[in-house]
């Protein structure tokens, strides 16, 4: 039995992600995001959805570029500190005990901790209500070596990245793997 | 140490979400897809990414509408297989084994199977290179009484979530709960 619970934000899971930014002047600052996700494939892009009232909209919005930083479980409590403080009140980065990096690429820095990093440039904005969804273009993915798997990629038990869950308001680690994505296309083509 | 890994969309995680719509036939369609999020909290609003050349892009379009159906761990085979076939090749709910729904509040049907379902009005687009980035507002959510907690929310032990991990092109499911969000906060106000 299906029950209406309103119009609600009530999808799951949503990432917990990091982004990095220059304010006006200078300043590495940093506040984390769970609206968000990848957007486009060519040119490879991500959306993140910020509130005008932030102080990483205007960062974004002056520098034309972030940083989307991926935490580990093992980052969470620096994670959350930075989603609800704000840039005004001070340095993000000292108070999570955070290093900024300087993007060579963009005009924003990076998580020297954080174990996966995206260096995005602003490309389109689009106004929706509260929030104003910001797309990036990735030009560079930078990741630390341990967490490579053979293949060179990224892997989960490197990664250990968690996901915040709107509903419960609470974040959770990945868990088990299910197994390969499109294997309905490779029985597909083997039959 | 830092490796660059070039240009590419290797955020993680990714959600695991399977798109309702009708083609102008109005024969109930499915496709599942990585490329979206929550992107506003006021309007409720999610946003997902869809190829031109699917299917589906052309039923969002010209029906503006679409739901976000999520599926449980159980429903793994189903969500890959209506992500690896094109609904031009047939009936897609019917393939994976599932019950289309008519929406009584947009012009799409949601999966009765699946434990939770977004229904969204489409509100804006954007089109960004080898996909579009469709904007839905979310009108109403239904989920399954079993997976609802004591205060009447989705719970992750009632809808058992999964995401898609690109750089592993696998799926995982949700883990260990880590901890509640915005905990800074409350640590803050209590100081």
């Amino acid at each position: 039995m299906k029950r209406s619970l309103g119009a609600k934000t009530l999808a799951m899971p949503s990432p917990v992600w990091v982004i990095g930014t220059y304010d006006a002047a200078g300043t590495p600052n940093l506040m984390t995001v769970a609206w968000g996700g990848i957007c486009c494939s060519k040119p490879p892009a991500v959306s993140i959805s910020l509130r005008e009232a932030t102080y990483t909209y205007a960062c974004v919005v002056g520098r034309r570029a972030f940083t989307v930083n991926v935490p580990s479980v093992s980052h969470a409590a620096a994670a959350d500190l930075v989603g609800v403080v704000s840039g005004r009140e001070g340095d993000k980065f000292a108070a999570a005990g955070l290093t900024a990096v300087p993007s060579e690429l963009v005009d924003a820095p990076y998580v020297e901790e954080f174990p996966l990093n995206l260096e995005c440039r602003l490309v389109d904005s689009l106004k929706l209500g509260l929030h104003t969804l910001f797309v990036g273009e990735i030009v560079d993915v930078k990741a630390d070596e341990e967490v490579l798997g053979r293949d060179g990629y990224p892997t989960v038990d490197g990664v250990r990245p968690f996901t915040f869950v709107v509903a419960e308001q609470s974040y959770y680690a990945l868990g088990d793997r299910i197994g390969p994505a499109f294997a309905a296309k490779r029985k597909s083509a083997a039959s």
